[in-house]
């Protein structure tokens, strides 16, 4: 029943996230995703508030539950060539619902 | 890194949701959970598209990946009971990517 092998979802909302650049974080990992053609196996969802404020912009990836806290827009391409297709999460940006783990 | 036990999406953007009551279905997903004090563990979240317009209300939960299309808000209160609390997904709204399962 995999409809995505990854899903991503990007907090567009809340009190922090928006202001961070959040939107920015989104459109660049939309573009590495799409400039691979992978569009169709990995979903870049924009999302609403995770209740994670302070700590964004904020992404977590679906099905393994790999959260990340204060990415940035440069962070995109290796998210996406480390993590979404290579499966080995970007340690450096890792959340662990209080803070970087880092 | 475990933040929510249960991450729950409802799509409330593109061609179809949002005229088929998606807002409905998250807000009564929503008063299940907060009647049963299960805030902090289960996320529902509102999220844009997921792609599958036409099957919606669309609703996604991680991190099994399990999918349910054509949610009305009278599901929400076994989606909560049997699935998000009792580990036991709804099988007659499960959805696979091109429709319903069952």
């Amino acid at each position: 029943m995999e409809v995505f092998k990854k899903h991503v979802f990007v907090c567009v909302s809340g009190k922090t996230c928006p202001t961070e650049g959040s939107v920015d974080v989104c459109d660049a990992l939309r573009k590495e995703i799409s400039e691979r053609g992978l569009k169709t196996q990995i979903r870049i969802n924009k999302a609403a508030c995770f209740d994670q404020c302070g700590n964004g912009p904020m992404v977590v990836v679906y099905p393994e539950g790999v959260w990340y806290s204060h990415v940035q827009p440069a962070d995109a391409k290796e998210i996406v060539e480390s993590h979404l297709i290579g499966n080995k999460p970007v340690e450096r940006l890792l959340y662990d619902g209080r803070g970087r783990i880092t």
